[in-house]
């Protein structure tokens, strides 16, 4: 894949319904020159025989389209992800809008990628507590009814006034870590929590674990960074040394 | 109609194919809320029964919508009017960006006016004709493929960044903790550190506590999430809970 390519955000369908939708969105993305597409779960499988008529012609975006068991796997290699949502979800992380995001994605090092969520339910809280941050289209709060391709386009079409600008790299900071590294350093971080009761009760227990995701996934730690809280946490676990 | 609402651009189809598509236009349109469309010509007359269902819920577009038998008596009343279209005409018209036009409408005193052309075959030069500028989506040159519903929808968000009324709602984030909460953390996380041996050598350890320190201050945690990891520090230093 080229570094241009590299520098595209990627489009997350989660748990798609219609594979006319599917192949809407990959319409709508290649419209403006985006071309990868990842989807999670995609409800009737996946190739889907009702997505290529409906690309018109965007075949190539479905063909390249990669099918992830879940959001989590679907976004671990990215350093950026954005979660696309109209609702509240009393989740404190910042709101950004299609241009906001975009202009981050431009300026950002390690890839950037989109979550969109069903057609119908939209992305699950679980899925939204993955990104960094919520994209929100500002819409008209008496009639908010955008679909599935519409959200797609107006983020597309916003990531591809940044196309021409040659981006510069005299960015001297690491880029946030893989999601898998962060990912890697929640799951030994709960694994040491387990046994002291932490997660209990049981009741409270997804809750607990989406607020310390959400404490750790707002650093944007660099891998060197997630390195050395693993190194912290091995050091917790060891016999006291004197 | 009140003055805000002849501040907004009308959108007018010119010579629209199918009633579903001027029931999409009607929904792009009202989610960056503009409301008034006008119909020249329509193929298959109007009220047409295709487009109620496609609208979803955009019903009031499509009832206030009026239909002309020329583009020149559709924009009649302009001041302001712009021609969509993808091609080079010949025609020596300034060429905006739907970012531009929203711009320029937003500023201009009398309305203004979008034309978008009939599905298959675009604006004709005499449409073309009557505008002040061109209107033209930058989009892929390898692959233009937007619909009528996707050019209204993307010079409808463009005008809707104009609106001070749609502007996202920043949920108020909490600023980064006091340092002396932060420094209560380290110490916490120190104190147990150092009996397992995550200082040594001793010569090393002052460069040890400053990158700990540095990749604990990088994420600018409020007093809510620095409690939180207090809390998770407790909880290691507790005997198991079975």
């Amino acid at each position: 894949m080229s570094e241009a390519d590299t520098r595209k955000p990627i489009v997350v369908l989660v748990r798609p319904q219609l594979g006319e939708n599917i192949g809407k969105a990959a319409r709508a993305m290649l419209n403006f020159g985006l071309t990868e597409m990842r989807l999670v779960e995609p409800r009737d499988g996946w190739p889907n025989p009702s997505a290529g008529p409906a690309a018109s012609g965007a075949d190539t975006v479905l063909e390249r389209a990669r099918v992830y068991a879940s959001t989590a796997e679907a976004v671990a290699d990215c350093a950026h992800v954005y979660a696309t949502t109209v609702r509240k979800r009393g989740v404190t992380k910042p709101v950004v809008t299609p241009e906001e995001a975009s202009r981050e994605m431009a300026g950002a090092q390690g890839r950037s990628a989109i979550l969109f969520g069903p057609e119908r339910s939209g992305l699950e809280t679980e899925d939204v507590a993955l990104a960094r941050a919520i994209l929100t289209v500002p819409i008209n709060p008496e009639f908010g009814s955008l679909n599935l391709a519409q959200a797609v386009i107006l983020c597309a079409y916003e990531w591809s006034k940044h196309e021409a600008l040659v981006q510069p790299t005299q960015e001297e900071l690491l880029p946030p870590a893989p999601q898998e590294d962060l990912d890697g350093l929640i799951a030994h971080l709960e694994a040491m929590l387990e046994p002291k009761g932490y997660f209990r009760p049981e009741s409270r227990a997804e809750a607990t674990r989406r607020t310390l995701r959400g404490v750790l996934t707002k650093p944007g730690w660099n891998h060197l960074e997630v390195r050395t809280l693993r190194g912290v946490l091995s050091s917790l676990q060891r016999e006291p040394k004197f």
